[in-house]
């Protein structure tokens, strides 16, 4: 066995509770290296009466380890637990003085989950298992009232600069909030739309106002109410970590530098606060002095965005916020914003944007979940041609490692945003790869986001030709996309099994891009059959039950002598399901 | 290179802020198997004008790894990084999107810490940096007034037992300050002083209130004034996981039940609250229905006990908390207690009673120190024949990369406490074997702490046996030993090269118990040699330069032809040093 490769610590997402009365434990070892690991668990005061010893379960792998599983249910609440690991003739056991080749003597050299704590559980909220999310940049996606239009604004339609204006606003959401109910997602995220001089509106200026252009917080709140009764939820995008130049306080530290009451407001390396040999003397968003960043140690500062934070819940029902480069705000901050939202609203959804790993954030004090551009990333570069199926899978199972099982089951999984290409485009526009990645998004674990428009056929590079505005002249709008998008969404909301099944790779094979994997739960079972290729391939995978049908079509398939056969045009894909009950 | 073993996380101890200006970053490897590890640094918004190679050092090791560390300076605060691991003709990289044979193209594959917040910094004190604790069991340590005594005291110096007493007092304590200060400690660590039926008094009656049977609250505050006088810190231990059953709130839901105001300050799975079967239907300490378990969730009951953590540092100007049982306390509320804490005193030092890995306190938002149990197991382990040099330096290795810097700094080092058998007891009362530990402790990174009484000699067995009163007979104290202990502690006091320099293993061989180490900073160089066998033994190692002296007798000992020869007696010792400047 390789010692070398053997993980576990007993925290975060290695040990962790998933509800009140469950713990989760992983361990890691080498690729196929080890062939049983059991959780040797017990209560630390009473070892002997409580001692149990559990079976732990693959439950992923990545290139060079595999990850085990279990879910204990300890008696007290206490657990003290070791592994056990057997491979051929030798067991290996793991606990906190380290691995040895003999068991641990109990209770002193045990690993401990002291004790499950309502309060410290990690909590996110149910909806968001459900939810199918729609990210709407206000600005693009439709002008609804051309009397709040900006000066110099643009024909729809036209090309998107990073400092010009289409006139897109609240009203055009409300006008077309059927559309969406169509489409059939339940949930919007959209990118801010507070007071602020720029066209995506990331410089706030007045945080507790609607921006004009896009109308006032009435109408905010009469779309929000709007959504609601449609049964669609609503996430802003909380830009906390820096401000606008023309925010208030700082135009203050501006004209009255050291001297200003909102001096402490932001990190002020240098009075005065300007740009000197390119780089400005206070902290900033990257490097951009009219993005300067808030000192969010400040209680005073504090105080304003959690005012913030809670004003908007309260006033317009929201359902969640995005926090937009969560990464760079202070924790103690984050901890705070979590408490007052979560009081405000208990179900509100709070996303991170974080594009590293981000499991500092995900351990049930912060947030509930991250934009998952990692994913993006992978997905895109398997059905672009970059990797076989046996890497993919390798892929996929570094990424549901990286976090708890309450995250993977809310992280913001989307294939594009208003900071990247579009899909169609990362596809080179290549449409049967881009329902590849749509089948994928829709049938794998976390909840799925569409950029406003992907789902017509809009192309776009990196911003801001990625911005380009909502087509809503049917004639232009590919609606063969649109119907397909149609389907697969309301395939994921109809079962449950493709939001919160098993999820297990059945074919990844080396050399070999197509792939075959299933989703299971108590009542249905899945099967995922894909040829990521551009030539006809015939799939195959052993099968015993017959009941078998298309998911899309309802056409009976059936497996021969075992086996079942799919065949597949280039890129196509097949979605299988059987009911178990 | 042995990819399986490579692991690095950016996060916790892996990659943390030092100070408002460094983030120490680690990474391992297997035990020799990489020859160069650089960080590759720079800020992810302008990459190429920031990039550093930074090379790391090995900074420790354990039985199967090396760890190396580096020290990053970023210009902006924020850092991206990748490691770059070189062996032979072999070169890997670590990032964030796996391991890989080419290098990363910044800054989207990057592991990022992306800011350094003040707020989030790890802050311990620093007169802890520099403290000799002393643990005193306030029952045991000296009568100082009969008439305080409880019913049925027995003589001092009897036998111990789980249940009786001999009239230890605080006023015994103020008359033996003097005693300490000849000792040369400066700090006390007092286990329960509050009103508490039991002997150990860990099962609170009034939080608020001096035991009657120790002196009163105004005594108390002169002990700590007199302590504070010359120059002697002072930590309580607060007992905040459970109270004892005689505690008001507790007596009401046992007379109330469900009905009782304080029915939601505890755990009760069912009323009423009663042993059943022999378990408690609420929750306990271990299984002990004496001591009910506070449900600290329960803002009421927050904020009571947080009150009382305020009010003794208020009251009389407390130095710090050992917290009993504290990781069976959820971490909220020890969030807001330190929050709480250090606002009263931000020098206080906060150390948690934890016996196995405490990572998850020792994050900068918890705890300062834990109690470090796994160093004296393994130090006495050690001491006894149990290993050798080979497998201690493995052991040292792997408890220091347990912790970030700042807590390896203060970490609470004892060699026994009311809790284990006495130090000359778990030596098999052989004082040779008593003083090598106790070099070793006082020569250790770490702050050390005495169990009262060990520098006299006293012996016990586990609870209650360990728990003996002190020996106030000079004719039956060990005086050699108190005068040993007494120039351990002067030295430590006197060198910040044995408090905060670098230690390194100069030998520690497999098959061969002896060892020589180093620790240094830019004042002094400091060489130990320990022969820890039964037999006379010559320890040699190559040395440069000449100018060494015995720390202990200041005799001029000098290499011959570049090699330092050092005879030692069976399990004896010498400490050399040499002045840098």
């Amino acid at each position: 066995m390789l010692l070398e490769a053997l993980y576990h610590v007993p925290r975060d997402k290695w040990a962790y509770a998933y509800d009140t009365a469950t713990i989760h434990l992983r361990v890691r070892t080498k690729r196929d290296d080890v062939e049983q690991v059991f959780a040797m668990t017990g209560d630390k005061y009473d070892w002997d009466g409580t001692y149990q010893e559990i079976p732990m379960e693959k439950a992923a792998h990545d290139r060079i380890f595999d990850y085990w599983e279990a879910a204990v249910k300890p008696r007290f609440k206490r657990l003290s637990y070791a592994f056990k690991l057997i491979a051929g003739s030798e067991t290996v056991y793991m606990m906190d003085t380290g691995i040895q080749h003999e068991g641990p003597t109990p209770p002193g050299e045990l690993y401990e989950f002291p004790y499950i704590h309502e309060i410290d559980l990690f909590k996110v909220p149910e909806w968001a298992k459900k939810a199918v999310f729609y990210q709407i940049m206000p600005e693009r996606f439709a002008n609804g009232d051309p009397s709040n239009d900006p000066d110099h604004v643009q024909a729809w339609g036209g090309k998107p600069a990073g400092d010009n204006f289409f006139g897109g606003d609240l009203k055009g959401v409300l006008e077309h909030l059927d559309d969406l109910i169509d489409l059939g997602i339940n949930a919007i995220y959209f990118t801010p739309l507070f007071v602020s001089p720029s066209n995506h509106k990331y410089d706030t200026v007045d945080y507790k106002k609607v921006d004009p252009q896009f109308g006032d917080n009435e109408l905010l709140k009469e779309v929000v109410g709007a959504c609601h009764d449609r049964g669609i939820r609503v996430v802003l995008d909380a830009v906390f970590n820096h401000c606008g130049e023309q925010f208030p306080p700082f135009q203050d530290v501006l004209r009255n530098g050291a001297g200003s009451k909102y001096a402490d407001w932001f990190h002020i390396n240098e009075f005065p606060a300007q740009i000197k040999d390119g780089i400005p003397t206070y902290d900033t968003f990257g490097f951009f002095g009219n993005m300067p960043k808030f000192n969010t140690a400040n209680p005073e500062v504090k105080e304003y965005l959690l005012g913030v934070a809670e004003y908007w819940i309260r006033e317009i029902k929201l359902d969640g916020w995005r926090l937009d480069v969560a990464n760079e705000v202070d924790h103690h901050f984050w901890r705070d914003f979590r408490k007052v939202v979560k009081e405000a609203n208990p179900e509100a959804y709070i996303i991170g944007e974080v594009w590293s790993d981000s499991l500092t954030w995900l351990l049930g004090d912060q947030f509930d979940s991250v934009m998952n551009y990692p994913f993006a990333d992978k997905v895109l570069e398997f059905f672009n041609g970059g990797m076989d199926g046996y890497n993919f899978s390798n892929e996929m199972g570094s990424l549901i490692m990286r976090y708890p099982q309450q995250t993977n089951e809310v992280v913001f999984n989307m294939l594009c945003s208003h900071d990247t290409p579009r899909l169609l485009t990362r596809v080179g526009s290549d449409k049967r790869k881009l329902k590849l990645c749509v089948v994928f998004l829709f049938t794998y674990i976390g909840t799925p986001c569409i950029f406003y428009g992907d789902e017509v056929g809009i192309t776009g590079e990196g911003d801001p030709d990625c911005r380009k505005c909502m087509e809503w002249d049917p004639r232009k709008q590919d609606r063969e996309l649109y119907d397909f998008y149609k389907m697969m969404i309301a395939l994921r909301k109809e079962h449950g099994a493709l939001r919160q099944g098993r999820f297990r790779f059945l074919q990844a094979n080396p050399n070999d891009p197509c792939i075959v994997y299933e989703r299971m739960d108590e009542r249905m079972h899945f099967t995922i059959w894909m040829n990521n290729t551009g030539k006809y391939r015939t799939l195959s995978h052993p099968m015993e039950t017959e009941d078998w049908r298309d998911a899309l079509s309802e056409v009976k398939v059936k497996p021969k002598d075992g086996m079942m056969n799919i065949g597949l045009d280039p890129f196509g894909f097949r979605i299988l399901y059987r009911k178990l009950k």
